[in-house]
């Protein structure tokens, strides 16, 4: 980074996200996210390969968090136990700043093709969770399924938290909605036998 | 279709998979595939619109026949075991074959663009699912969740099944591997409050 472009990276994802938001992210070009915050296109590029990846600006330092979260969970921690602190935390990663959560997710939500590479970043979570078991000498099958079992109920309240966000009720808290929803998923399952 | 191309589509399906397993995905052409079950390119293009839909043919019927399996499920049915029904059904549709679903998963397996594919097309089998779910009058939520976690077994077990597949272990059906990753996902999720 040049020393007259102090964290053009993160002011360059913030004006992407807001022009996107406002005039569409396939009518946004990066010429203009450039212009908008006084650089060249060139910076740009040496920050981001696309237009695209700034919307999954961060996702590598959170996967960096809920992995090292199931690595370090309580050594007594049941393989789910860990996955749902990790869980736990990501969503407070989320929490930290929900206008700027709700406005990328706006700009996902409206594309196929952003939705599709959404769902295989959730996959890429799912997959670093169940390796991070694995380390910890949980069973691969286990270790699997603990991770995939997070992932859903975390992805389903996500999109709760959005619509939240979006109907303007009393505002839930990311890490808590997703307990909850964890919780419903095993009394679903409890019902297998029904 | 024309009269003197009974069942191409079949054909060329079966051919393309042939072709793609011996000499890769890439490296395979749309003639090379006509070529092989004597027709045109042109028959091909009326068939499928690209290489890659060769993969996923039967995908439309077989989502069509969890959804309905859903759907009919008892009445008294809970929501986990309508899913369970109707991925059971899903397995037999696999188990039926079980040499042409591995040939086809080698080559999917081998091309990240493919995985990523399989990955959505997964997808779209749980949001079937949780759709059949709510017109039998299940809440959203346990919808989504029930949905959600039948397919993460589904992909476990499946997963499984291929790899026991390729081992040369003694053969295990499909459906009955699904409800064992199933039972184990609940036991798994028990464990949330050690």
């Amino acid at each position: 980074m040049g020393r007259w472009e102090p964290n053009a990276r993160g002011r360059l994802a913030d004006a992407a996200l807001k022009l996107y938001a406002e005039q569409g992210f396939d009518r946004t070009t990066v010429a203009e996210i450039a212009a908008s915050v006084g650089v060249t296109e060139r910076t740009f590029f040496r920050h981001f390969t696309d237009k695209r990846e700034v919307l999954f600006y961060g996702a590598e330092a959170a996967l960096e968090l809920v992995t090292r979260a199931v690595a370090e969970a309580p050594e007594s921690a049941s393989p789910m136990v860990a996955v749902s602190g990790a869980l736990q935390a990501f969503g407070a990663f989320f929490q930290e700043d929900p206008r700027r959560a709700r406005d990328r997710d706006a700009v996902v939500s409206a594309s196929a093709e952003l939705r599709e590479r959404e769902l295989v970043k959730l996959d890429a979570f799912s997959l670093a969770m169940a390796g991070a078991l694995r380390e910890r000498g949980v069973e691969p099958r286990t270790a699997t399924l603990a991770a995939e079992a997070g992932a859903a109920a975390f992805k389903i309240a996500y999109a709760e938290w959005m619509a939240i966000g979006r109907s303007g009720e009393k505002d839930r808290e990311l890490p808590g909605l997703f307990l909850e929803v964890l919780a419903e998923l095993t009394s679903v399952l409890d019902a297998t036998r029904d």
